[in-house]
């Protein structure tokens, strides 16, 4: 069994408060907002280091207050004590008490925002009226500064993208004609939590042949992996609530002439959009990276889909990589790069990479070899 | 391996937006509602069977019209097609398009409702804008249909709990001092797979001993079980949307008298309300009866959650069984029956089966015995 050096601790997230609001404050439209109204229970999580599945935050001009219900007190007060966040809980028992709540912490309050994005119709309407003032509608602000991924993230994301590795290095002998989607993907599971992971990040693809390689998206079935087919495997684990992301596709067996082909050009495009990853590209810029190599190849019209996104306490997150994409890289960004090209006539072929944006360039955090695709088309003993 | 009998092709949905339009139409206060705009995915699942992670749909007055982006054209037609739902597709490769579908679509509409529980006030405006008219702000109105399940959606739910219950047989002569929890929540979930589930039904909860076992949503750890330790086993499948919920209590070794009390106490309470479930019992009565026995017995302020919940294409959907359960159960909702007693001292006992309310009275959908709890200290051979 892999083992690892260990995480230390809780996450401090003390300076986190300060940097939101250093950021409405230096923003034209929020300059003079006092307060900002939390929903998003991930982003409650990298405020506040709390993880329960119900509650509400407020970042008031010199500490956080979380509104929470019962089920929750004790909990509460031991994760924001662990994670060093300047802050005061306050229990409600039912819905209604946790609004009276809400209100007095914000009595006084001037101009108070909320966010538009996260925040229901219903829910809005009763913040409205339990606080008796009008909200202002934000969007993005807690997420401008959570992109932004400090040491102890990358550590939990680094060791999200070595149990994964393990795992795939474990599992590749494996694939074999004969075997199913569906084991392939049980093993890579069970073996992400051997080695130590909460469980997989997301959903694990495994999509085999001609007609399951092709969907991006595949979800395992009981489809046999047969020799000639392209075999994607799409796996991440999660780690303290951190994800990781990673693609490899085998071919096994003989590969057919178009296969090699394909799977040159992915692999040339997807190592190409790594070695270009800087801070101050934008992620226009890095799609079109990998997408002009794939139409310079022919195989244009066959990548469907944006090159990649970024990754952190959510699997997909700010900043998206793709044609229409306004964002600049910077620094702490941890972004997928992932091209695929898609053809009904040879399956499908995806080469992705879990990227940290570091001070000069770009580090990829996911290992796996992908210099060589090929299987043999049986065990070899 | 265990095999069932099939379920035959996809669900058939052609009544359903009859059903909800026929509800709002009956109402006080929506009477006068021409059309509703359904931005929820499980609702929209449920009227159409459409399973894609991004669309709207339209309960007009003669169809359901469904906008999403161009990944999903092929599916929403194959799947529209197969749930016989009288329906149109409409693609909008952007937002913006999307938006501008929606406004053609209600075009003339003159008063048009919104799910205000399910809609982001960024989508609200976005809506409110776009289609230039003011929308009724509407809560339940697919989901007061929704909990009643016909004979499709019941067999799917009665296979996932037979998967369980096969999973768990196979897996209870492995608990024994030694084991891990993590270890028993990966057999669970593999065998469930083997048994054709495409999943667990959502985190499977194994808590042992007396620090774990009394946290009623304990995840697995690396704890080993242990001689007089009580296991709290919550397991469920999920089969074509399906969701199951189950959970069972173990004594390993010889139990103490305490913990022989509280389970007998527990089972006789969860007992009581299996067999007092009916058509017509209110959802707080329904609580009351389960935690009435537990309070004669003593053990009433350990029994700190509600007594159970619907469950469907959702985990946990209404009507939802507690206290203030102001729900009148009805033929056809699927509800847990799951008191539970948690203390540092022993550890912690819950027991739950899954129960379709029918004409007459209750029908357990899960079959787990639970009559005794005592599992030997070492392997039997």
């Amino acid at each position: 069994m892999a083992t690892f050096p260990d995480i230390a601790g809780p996450i401090d997230v003390s300076a986190r408060a300060g940097r939101v609001r250093q950021g409405w404050r230096g923003s034209d439209r929020f300059a003079d907002m006092a307060a900002l109204v939390v929903t998003d229970l991930t982003n409650i999580r990298w405020l506040t280091g709390f993880t329960g599945s119900a509650g509400t935050a407020v970042v008031l001009p010199d500490e956080v207050v979380l509104v929470t219900d019962g089920r929750y007190g004790d909990q509460a007060e031991r994760q924001l004590a662990g994670a060093r966040c300047r802050s005061s809980i306050r229990i409600g028992r039912t819905a209604g008490e946790q609004l009276a709540l809400l209100a007095e912490v914000v009595a006084g309050v001037d101009r108070l925002g909320f966010e538009s994005a996260h925040t229901t119709h219903a829910r809005w309407c009763q913040l409205v009226d339990a606080l008796s003032m009008e909200l202002i509608p934000t969007s993005g602000l807690v997420e401008a500064c959570r992109r932004t991924k400090d040491g102890a993230e990358i550590a939990r994301i680094e060791r999200a993208c070595a149990i994964a590795d393990l795992a795939l290095a474990e599992v590749v002998p494996t694939i074999v004609p004969g075997r199913t989607e569906a084991q392939v993907r049980n093993d890579l599971e069970r073996l992400m939590r051997e080695f130590g992971a909460t469980g997989p990040s997301y959903e694990t693809i495994v999509a085999a042949g001609p007609v399951n390689a092709p969907l991006p998206h595949h979800r395992p079935t009981e489809t046999v992996i047969e020799e000639g087919h392209t075999v994607v495997i799409d796996v991440g684990a999660l780690v303290d609530g951190y994800h990781s992301d990673m693609t490899r596709t085998f071919l096994v067996g003989t590969p057919s002439a178009l296969q090699r082909e394909v799977y040159e050009a992915v692999l040339d495009a997807q190592v190409a959009g790594v070695a270009a990853v800087r801070p101050g590209l934008t992620t226009a810029e890095l799609d079109a990276v990998c997408r002009d190599r794939l139409t310079q190849a022919g195989f244009g019209p066959w990548f469907s889909h944006g090159t990649g996104h970024g990754v952190g306490l959510l699997i997909h997150e700010d900043p998206f990589v793709n044609s229409a994409g306004g964002w600049v890289l910077q620094e702490g960004d941890v972004v997928t790069v992932e091209p695929g090209v898609y053809r009904g006539d040879f399956g499908g072929v995806r080469v992705e990479d879990l990227v940290e944006v570091t001070s000069t360039g770009g580090r990829a955090l996911t290992r796996s070899p992908k210099e060589d695709p090929c299987l043999p088309s049986a065990p070899t003993t």
